[in-house]
């Protein structure tokens, strides 16, 4: 049988492995020195008391024969999908009917799955930098053209660098399908609602399609930053939005997250006629899906709860004041610092032209900090180097008490 | 943007939701009636209290600091990866390293998805009757032609009815994906290892690649019978196997699965190179998945305990004593009953040559009980119709009652 030769252009996934054995390479040389994990961005809290007790009751639920429930709606359970529509838009006027929310068990597993339902010929436009799941689903799907100097020759990179203060700009070219993720992950930088609004009318105008990567919009603090693209003028004829509880929840290992495509949304079938994306997507899910784990949806239910909301809160501001701390920090030692503002990532301009991998190994053997370099998000993430705010703040003060030293 | 078109092919899924309504139509009609539902397969036993233990425990230790932990790993955690290479092959004498192992959250999820590593002038052949699942991936990936009299035009059908004793004929022309279930989802049936043979061993000849699901192999009572694909020789180099935890722990609600993809299993790219297809799945499984909820992983875990082990054999043998009761029932009756021996699924062929619906409405109105139409699975299993085992004892029996009063 033939195999999907896109896999075979894939580039090898590099830099989590690479930052991985030259921490251990470091670590075995020194066996003394306490090395503090600042790179990659997993949560830290545990699970919040108002959500282990949802997991506790619906697990006695399913182990009594007169509570045990079999499969539910490959699309999510009603419960779930209302307190998405009732909780996260409608407090910002936005209206869904549960039946345009889809839950899933990962932002990364509807990313890579949403390809399913587009056709081939479409023109890809991603950030750079970017998280590498963009722009590797959009190889594996044939869309991606050949790999040179660092680029996909099919791509439309949109660059995001000190040099437009981390406000792309739209394509200027005809592009169907653009992935966008604000706040932003890697540079922890966010757009105004005017500075989004241009992305919309840009996919309104082409007919494209946004596909938003909404995962931070719990650390946002202020009133000019939107939550959802949802807040702005069309977006529900031309974006999907995509929400994990990860990063809010702390369900990195516990995995759910959810997908919303509006009614409004249409596609272009291969006649020209106009296609439901949330029929498209509804039965994509119905036939490849049997649904999220009833117990983690239970789970997620209760992050709505009064009790699970403030816990939840507590989280954040926890996490943030140590973004609060590392950029204040880094800005007085005289590094040009962006993000931490609106998300948990602080992106560092590198001092002397020092590249990204340089800067990391500067700091890992000088104070035994592991960073994430800015190139591994694409090439104009070199120079910079990334910090997750994710670690507890005793390690958090103590990386920053060794820089400062 | 473009949007795949080959959904556009894809026929109305029809059979469940025709069966709800027409059920649904009698309840209303006859209010006092009470219909038992012997349909769709969904287990009804509770999940045992090994599991449920397990849960309990895995959710204290998600929410204390000392011990909470975030993403996994994508392919699944080492332990459950581990327990299945030693619990489920090498007790047969099958050989698996954990890292041919690879948890999902269901076979579903799985049999789509596998998919995404394979070209597309692929050809296809699918069991008829079948679980509607193979056919739809195979349309969604634009490998089934056009849709006309019932059946695809690209798509080969191995017809598997009382004329061939359920035991379908290898394909007579070239095919390169072989969707095998066994013991069998709709029929109940099973195969012989020298049966099943026959298909390894076409798979090597033509260098197909057998997607097998072994879904019920806990049903098996025989040792003719194999419990995996890899009992037989050679199908470490030509198929692929999935097993879902769903009818075995029960975990319909809960999502677990997994699927083994052999190191030795090869593919070839467009220029007729050799390619390693475990290495294809890990690499789609790291981009497009974040892995299997941990919860759910250490649930499936411990049904490999002594306890957990002893208390899933309970409640399959509760099955399985449904299966016995309604397949002598109906024999006795003077019905031609196949199936249910090996799979809690039987499959009664209509008498007097009713159509598989006249027959289901036949029984939902002459005694209330719900049937499945064989039809729905395929155009062989016209004449036929599905009992499912997994209801209760005392519903199982009262509707038995009813027929032989």
């Amino acid at each position: 049988m033939n195999i999907n030769s896109n896999f075979l252009k894939l580039q090898k996934s590099y830099l989590f492995t690479e930052i991985a054995a030259r921490t251990k390479a470091y670590e075995v040389a020194h066996p003394h020195h306490q090395v503090i994990k600042m790179g990659i961005g997993d949560v830290s809290r545990p699970i919040v008391p108002a959500i282990i007790e949802a997991l506790h009751k619906t697990t006695d639920e399913m182990g009594d024969i007169r509570t045990f429930r079999g499969y539910g709606a490959e699309e999510g359970c009603h419960f779930l999908r209302q307190a998405i529509a009732d909780h996260d838009y409608a407090p910002l006027g936005i209206t869904f009917g549960a039946d345009e929310v889809f839950i899933s068990d990962g932002a990364a597993t509807d990313i890579g799955n949403l390809c399913d339902i587009f056709g081939s010929p479409n023109k890809v436009a991603i950030l750079d930098p970017v998280y590498p799941e963009y722009v590797e689903v959009t190889v594996m799907a044939g869309r991606s053209g050949v790999f040179a100097n660092g680029m996909w020759s099919d791509i439309v990179y949109l660059p995001t660098t000190a040099e437009n203060n981390f406000c792309p700009d739209v394509p200027q070219e005809h592009v169907d399908i653009i992935y966008l993720c604000y706040p932003n992950n890697p540079t922890g930088t966010a757009l105004t609602r005017a500075q989004l609004q241009r992305f919309v009318d840009y996919a309104l105008e082409h007919e494209a399609v946004i596909i938003f990567d909404s995962a931070y919009e719990a650390y946002i603090t202020s009133d000019e930053i939107p939550h959802s693209i949802y807040e702005l003028r069309g977006a529900k004829e031309c974006a999907i939005e995509i929400r994990s509880y990860s990063k809010t929840a702390g369900f990195t290992a516990l995995r759910c997250s959810y997908t919303v495509v509006p009614k409004e949304l249409m596609g272009r079938d291969n006649e020209g006629k106009k296609v439901s994306l949330n029929s498209l997507w509804l039965r994509r899910q119905c036939t490849k899906y049997n649904g999220t784990s009833y117990l983690i949806q239970r789970a997620a239910e209760a992050s709505y709860s009064p009790a699970g909301k403030a816990q939840i809160r507590t989280n954040i501001d926890y996490y943030m004041e140590n973004a609060r701390n590392i950029r204040l920090t880094l800005q007085q030692m005289g590094f040009a610092v962006y993000g931490g503002e609106h998300a948990p990532y602080i992106w560092v301009k590198t001092p002397d032209n020092l590249s990204s991998w340089d800067m990391f190994d500067m700091l890992l053997n000088k104070y035994q900090i592991v960073s994430t370099p800015g190139v591994g998000f694409g090439p104009s993430g070199e120079g910079y180097i990334r910090f997750s705010a994710f670690n507890s703040q005793e390690n958090t003060q103590l990386a920053l008490s060794r820089l400062t030293l």
